[in-house]
């Protein structure tokens, strides 16, 4: 163990345009209260709305094991039609048990964090299969792609924890799991993502990270070392990979992300509250059932609803809708006391002002409900089915613009600027002001997507939007990130268990 | 009177994506209460600062006639260097007469607004010289882009009163004042601006509005029909334009939105706190000012604070220091119980990521500070040098997704969707739910400028930016302008007084 410390404190290989003011962004907490949608009454409206959802009509799960768990624990099954009834009692001894803090480790003990109700996180856009850049073009996700949006992520303090931003469709199906957790290893040292792809990926993921990290068994099990998000099919039903996930990573101490995708008006119904009240009902159910796994996993409640075009049936995000179900989501998130994931979001076919303003509007809406994490914030694109290397620049402007609000505002003493008032003559300007000479460098947050020169002076320099100018920027980031100090050794650790898992075949994922 | 008011409550010229929604645009409040970046002793510390200001340090007034006025009634005035220290006991009988709540009159009477705390009004990007779009690029303001400008604005009911967008460099400045009130009378029916350029700029500008709207001299001084904004020079300087509008208007009973422009930095000091103290200082002398030409005289607080870039000097928009600013001086305006205006602006040089990025940013830091007023919501491009067509279609989107959190949600009864999660098999949809065929038609908010098609659909209908889509959408709004129909009978009761003025020689700006 003292060897793997040794490494994990270990300078990180953040490379940011400000590095001196990046650190603060590392442990976010929110600075201001949650916004509501709902009275309390209607918070509880909802809650036992849910609650009678689950008892009186239930959830299909279709994983033999886990409705012999459900049904043991007295859920009442009917195995014709594979529907759980789950009672209210079952609910609440899940609650009682699920814990309200979890510690997310990481290859860098700096790294760390606390998923609690108060702390704000970020994570980069997830689970898309193409990626886009205005270099090479709109693509299948290659693990090329994979890997840069990694090192993207890793570059930035205020993305948080890892998330698998492209599929890399090149590599098969069956040792693709390989491939991520091993990218994840080497080319950073976050909070890591693994995916709920079967049983079988699963453990190999886990053992991956054990020997990466270097960790014993017991280590492994004691810390929450990956995490996953497991969505429901909506309405009410729970798939086999998604209940062998929530079994799996309950078992193993790691985190699951009970996440229903509410689209209101298609897997969803077409009201706020209503959305709501589903979401509610597969969310606690994911939950009862992960305590049953083992009382006391690591697990948090997920919103993710927004609304779909009623023209078109389209998802959108960034809609009044999903801003609402936001707020109303982190109402009933404070309402069984857990932490949370929300999401910003886009459904933008390119990173142009409508990428920006739905990235922008669900990401208040998270802010505002108070979402312990923020999921696909940034470089989301087409509704998660491409990640955006220009957008990603772009979006982490925007975290970083928020983070930077997490610091308290100063409101006393020298900086009521009394003696600079004084100094400066009426017409006249603060550049040379003491107090300013004494704190220019470090007062603002400074732009590093932003073009704030004249037109003319912009114009001569290519007149090129903040979508063109992110290109440059990633691609210097990418050229500036370094492999974390343990990598080398981590390498060498996993080397020998993914040569003899490929040569063994792999492991396929879940329904195939 | 009878004539007018039948001519003010014609239909509208409204042209909207969804006319039957746009309705609950007219008339907003706050759907959210305010965040605080102070606690009460800070908000107490900030006003007790700037009140010593006022006292100590003093303002430079360069009207004669305001230290005169100011001087009679209590304030201490150096006519060497035109100081001017103002007693706290001024602002506080100056803050106990401006009055709370202001009905702002218009044209038409259901644009009638009520301009208090509470109250949520947008108006659009204003005093830009230039104008841009992507058909006929940037170029110097004309009167023909002020009128299409006006057009944009009464197209859309987010925007609530009307804005100087454009500047008409084409007209001559001793004559561009008629132009530009005519174009408001022809072009729309909302709550109209003036300009304060000069004593006989203003006074012709108000019998313009009399005489357009038919108006006897006791109406229009009963009601307020004219808005203006007075920029201070930041620091602690007024000239003498923006004294004798403040005078002005107060005397016309017309409102005068105080606005010191401060930009941490570089007019004002580095720090958010040391900025508001500058602003509150300025705001609060103009409100003594205005008080003093007319006891009652409807005013506004004016936040417009934010901050440089400390590399170029350049102003910077959107930034965490302006959110702070705007939630500080909500604080401010509350604390001394006026209406209060804000800002959502840009730096951006184009429409593009950058430029919906820094608007949404200072848009939800002016929503979450309840403003009553957010100026330059829509269009602004530049720190204000450039009025965009494009970017002014695509920040609606952004007021109009704002409006859309005004309305109140539902959650209780058919909501709640009990019947209609009941209907729905697990794993299947509700797009034909009962629920669903009922309410599909207006339950969610219809983007106008968002693309919601797949990425496919997209690049075969051409593959266009949202600014690029923009582009038709504002030219279908105009050709679907039509003037409102007490138009006409406006331009002959104003025919024969421009044609006077003009011949007589207009009325030369302030300060030529």
């Amino acid at each position: 163990m003292a060897r793997r410390r040794r490494d994990r404190t270990e300078q990180s290989t953040t490379v940011l345009p400000d590095s001196a003011r990046s650190r603060t962004y590392r442990h976010l907490r929110h600075p201001f209260p949650p916004l509501e949608i709902f009275s309390e009454d209607e918070v509880a409206n909802v809650h036992e709305t849910a609650m009678a959802v689950l008892e009186e009509l239930g959830l299909k799960i279709l994983l033999p094991e886990a409705r012999r768990m459900l049904s043991s624990n007295g859920a009442i099954v009917d195995e014709s039609s594979n529907m759980v009834r789950i009672g209210r009692d079952m609910v609440e001894d899940a609650l009682q048990a699920a814990p309200r803090s979890i510690r997310l480790r990481a290859a860098n003990a700096d790294r760390e964090l606390l998923f609690e109700p108060g702390a704000l996180l970020f994570s980069a856009g997830a689970g898309c299969p193409n990626v886009t850049d205005l270099e090479r073009g709109r693509r299948p996700g290659s693990l090329k792609d994979f890997e840069e949006a990694i090192k993207l992520q890793q570059s930035f303090d205020v993305i948080h924890k890892f998330s698998p931003s492209a599929e890399p469709q090149d590599v098969p199906a069956n040792i693709r799991h390989y491939a991520m957790i091993r990218a994840q290893l080497l080319n950073g040292d976050k909070s890591m993502f693994v995916y709920s792809r079967g049983r079988g990926q699963v453990e190999e993921s886990f053992e991956l990270i054990r020997l990466g990290l270097d960790l014993s068994e017991d280590d492994f099990v004691d810390g929450v070392w990956a995490a996953t998000i497991v969505n429901t099919n909506s309405p009410r039903q729970i798939d086999v990979a998604m209940a062998e996930g929530i079994i799996d990573f309950a078992r193993a101490g790691q985190l699951c992300v009970m996440t229903p995708f509410c689209l209101a008006g298609a897997m969803a119904p077409i009201t706020v509250a209503g959305a709501l009240v589903l979401q509610h009902a597969e969310a606690l159910g994911c939950i009862v059932l992960s305590q049953l796994a083992r009382r006391g996993a690591p697990v948090a409640y997920g919103g993710f609803a927004s609304n779909v075009d009623m023209k078109s049936g389209a998802p959108a995000f960034g809609t009044p809708e999903q801003i609402r179900m936001s707020l109303g989501s982190g109402q009933l998130a404070r309402h069984v006391g857990l932490p949370w994931r929300s999401s910003a979001a886009s459904a933008a076919n390119v990173a142009d002002m409508q990428a920006a303003g739905e990235t922008h509007m669900s990401l208040w809406g998270a802010l505002m409900a108070n979402a312990t994490v923020v999921l696909h914030a940034a470089g989301w694109l087409e509704g998660g089915l491409t990640f955006g290397y220009e957008k990603f620049i772009n979006d982490i402007e925007a975290l970083q613009t928020i983070a930077e609000l997490c610091r308290p505002v100063e409101a006393e003493g020298e900086s009521l600027a009394w003696e600079a008032i004084k100094e400066v003559e009426p017409g006249g300007h603060f550049f040379a002001a003491e107090q300013t000479m004494k704190r220019y460098r470090d007062e603002f947050y400074p732009p590093f997507v932003a073009d704030l020169r004249n037109h003319g002076t912009w114009l001569e320099a290519g007149g090129r939007t903040s979508t063109e100018r992110a290109l440059e920027i990633w691609k210097r980031v990418l050229d500036a990130h370094r492999r974390p100090q343990y990598a080398n050794a981590a390498e060498d650790r996993i080397a020998g268990y993914i040569a003899e898992r490929v040569a063994s075949g792999g492991s396929p994922p879940a329904g195939t």
